[in-house]
């Protein structure tokens, strides 16, 4: 075996944590170090040997770093971190600002092209494996429709807005995509669904000592945007349940497309996900595309790529003859 | 936009009748005529105006097809046909003899190589779809089991042993995945399942007349290899009602990777297929492919290939920026 592929990790909140954990299970590739902006000695990292530096030194690991997986917000961080590191260093991030990937695309292509080296933008798992889905089931399936259904899964955007309520302490919530959808679309019905019919919202709440419960019920199921539109249920529990119960970070979804090969004749093809942590499994995701990253790389594929760039065999462990062997 | 994708088609029965109907689902292929042993007077097509012509005359439709697909069996027209087929044509195939697989691909690769021509052999969903997902989620949870389950699917030799049995006329079988495995692999407990244990097998038997149908049962039941291992139903039912309910030829099935990126971290990767016809789903499989085949081709791509060499944009009718914008 060739000597293992190298990885850095830059940022390191709750992916950079999972891309550390993660890489422990690939016995083809090895962690450098962790780069974070904060002050090295004030970061305490999952495995105790894991070197952390401050993202300042990156450029003098040039040579020793072959991918850097990149674990900042789609935000401010990647647009800015990505094209920068792309000047040095292959790259893999989780870039998920759906509107602007033309644009981010454009620019890291631009870095990594001149550089020589290769970045796969927007990997995870959706954008990520759920984009690989919609692609693949269409061209097998041109005449059909398909469907995106996200959770169960914590949803940071909702559960802060149950936090502005007057009289909530803590809250979370949970989108949880509609069994009745669920089973409509499986029964190859086709129907026209909003992604207000397609889901349904559940909120734990720990409401402050002597606040009206029932008058924070009704705020949050009237919440223009976030809840209004939606099945809502609201449920109250204690400080200990929330911290027993929710302080996971549950997620998963599907995809699925629904066709027909001639009249009549229905054809259903669904990926779905059950995750138990969300940021775990995407850094799951960032690790196998970071070996595709090295092995094209190696190639001469330079430049911006993405998912739809990137055959299987490149994400595999395992060579193109064991696959055929072993897989296929 | 370009000229189309001119395809011709090898073998004309359930598959090759299901690769003629994709096709036209497909804006940018044409269909150049389907090949045959029989004598072509006597093929009656789908469609009516498809050409028929003697499989022999092929050769001379060298710069009139960029890709045929080989729609003949696995057992001996495969074997002997696609080597011969990519001496002049990049080829697309289903060989699914799963043990043959390395064999097949070196006799096919080394045609190919030499006549520049593109084979992506074993296209289809199993060996195909089902191939890609126990590479892809295997690749991203590296520690963890995947189980393959088949059904509700008709099992042609499960078929042919129940009408050999004295007493039967007409008999089908549908493999049906087990629900309870089923449950228990999702919950993440990842069980140890033979193939027995994924599946029963239910029997719909029309017997002959004054035929003793509890006898019939029985040696169904108990038949080795087939019956035996396995919970077995056998329904008796008219000859009208075989003919009204037993004439399509569905099949599914699904491939889940239980695994966990950390102690206690349940993620589960689910694929399923849920076909109302077999034949046309792999036939619609195997026109996404020869897409890939003739682009493949065109960046010089050459030799035998499989559904790990084919990156997800290889197959789809738009351009990488269109997938970009609207797919990720």
């Amino acid at each position: 075996m060739e000597g293992k592929i190298r990885i850095g990790i830059v940022g390191y909140g709750n992916l950079g944590r999972g891309v550390e954990t993660s890489i422990q299970q690939q016995p083809d590739m090895e962690l450098v170090a962790v780069f974070t902006r904060r002050n090295p000695a004030d970061v305490k990292t999952q495995h105790p040997g894991t070197p952390v530096l401050s993202i300042t030194d990156a450029s003098a690991y040039k040579d020793q770093i072959d991918v850097m997986i990149m674990c900042g917000g789609s935000a401010t961080d990647l647009p800015e971190q990505v094209p920068r590191f792309a000047e040095l260093f292959n790259t893999v991030d989780s870039f998920d600002t759906h509107a602007k990937i033309p644009e981010f695309f454009a620019a890291v292509d631009r870095v990594a092209k001149n550089s020589k080296k290769t970045s796969i933008i927007s990997v995870g798992w959706d954008p990520g494996l759920f984009s690989i889905h919609r692609v693949l089931s269409e061209a097998i399936l041109p005449k059909g429709t398909t469907y995106t259904f996200w959770g169960k899964g914590l949803s940071q955007g909702h559960s802060d807005a149950i936090r502005r309520v007057e009289g909530v302490k803590y809250g979370v919530q949970y989108t949880i995509p509609s069994e009745t959808a669920i089973e409509r679309v499986r029964s190859g019905e086709e129907p026209e669904l909003s992604t207000r019919d397609k889901h349904r919202r559940e909120c734990y709440v720990v409401a402050e000592k002597d606040a009206d419960q029932t008058k924070i019920a009704q705020t949050i199921k009237n919440m223009p945007n976030y809840f209004a539109d939606y099945e809502t249920t609201v449920h109250f529990i204690t400080e200990e349940e929330m911290k027993r119960d929710h302080s996971q970070m549950p997620h998963g979804g599907f995809v699925i497309r629904s066709g027909k090969t001639s009249e009549g004749t229905n054809q259903l093809v669904e990926f779905s996900l059950k995750l138990d942590s969300n940021p775990e499994f995407t850094a799951s995701v960032l690790v196998a595309y970071a070996r595709a990253a090295y092995r094209m790389n190696q190639v001469g594929q330079v430049g911006a790529k993405t998912v739809y760039d990137v055959a299987p065999a490149q994400l595999s462990l395992f060579s193109n003859a064991e696959l055929r062997k072993n897989y296929l």
